[in-house]
């Protein structure tokens, strides 16, 4: 039998431990899985949504994660609709899969203007479209990006539950929660 | 200016073609991007579930996609409260976000006999868990993984909308729907 290339996932701790590392990694490296995570929501017609985000914080003691959008994007009527979003990373290198059920709070205007500021220009041009994103254009180019603080808005994800998955010679799965004080439990993968 | 890398994406033709091309590439080559899409569905409690999946088939005449799952799988029960899903891929290769909306129709049993006949031992391996996936057990390995044909289910993904954005010299972001003919139109990314 050859070592297990990922000991840490033998361990529960080790296992959750991993899943922060690589969610840490993923706020400071543009080249980690968790870098560009999927963001599912239920729209108010109750359908299932996901996109891609650019995971911006990660706070292992808080548990929480954060994530930049335009205020008329789609995903905020749908999150004042359900706050709720499940974030989804796929990261190949640890073959872990790591699925979080959290509860998003909204921030924007003088609550986030010191993250406003930190922003380099281009990144701004993300915060601001003439007409709002999704909008029908007569053209493919038919539309203006101006950086705009008053449409910068900042979402908070706290994590209320982990499901995580590792794909090694032998299959793991864990289910971690906020109410047990993230300590967790096998499951059947 | 520079040439553009991804000429495609500049007609609503070529951004739907290469949509395709793309899909029909992760059912054959296990390093495409779409191999693996991120298929969301909601919770009976209505709350946002999302994991990776594996794209079995992809039928741009139908428009419709094939992924697999266990009937005893979590998103079993949300599929039969509400037969929709939502599949997410971001392919960095060509710098394009697709995003599915989609009907799912449940097939299983005598059905799908034909695609578990054709399914290698070690896949088979995939259906069929004692406890079922998701049953907590009190040790990481205390499960059992028997293939059986009766919990093999096969989830048949019509598309309705395809919301598509390809990240280039300037951005691009188009939508695509069954009710018109796949013909598209423009919108403000």
């Amino acid at each position: 039998m050859s070592a297990d290339p990922h000991p840490w996932a033998t361990t529960l701790e080790g296992l959750h431990a991993e899943v922060w590392t690589r969610l840490i990694r993923g706020v400071h490296d543009r080249r980690a899985a968790a870098r560009h995570p999927t963001l599912a929501t239920v729209a108010p017609d109750g359908s299932p949504q996901a996109r891609t985000v650019v995971l911006r914080a990660a706070d292992r003691a808080s548990a929480t994660l954060r994530v930049y959008t335009d205020a008329q994007s789609a995903k905020m009527t749908e999150l004042r609709t359900r706050p709720l979003a499940a974030l989804h990373v796929w990261d190949s290198g640890a073959h872990l899969q790591m699925r979080l059920a959290t509860h998003v709070t909204v921030h924007s205007g003088d609550a986030v203007a010191n993250l406003w500021a930190k922003l380099p220009e281009e990144a701004r041009l993300s915060y601001g479209c003439t007409p709002a994103p999704g909008q029908p254009i007569p053209d493919a180019l038919a539309y203006r990006k101006t950086p705009d603080p008053s449409v910068f808005t900042v979402l908070e994800l706290r994590l209320q539950a982990m499901d995580i998955v590792h794909l090694g010679p032998q299959h793991r799965r864990a289910r971690f929660s906020r109410i047990e004080g993230w300590a967790g439990i096998w499951c059947a993968p």
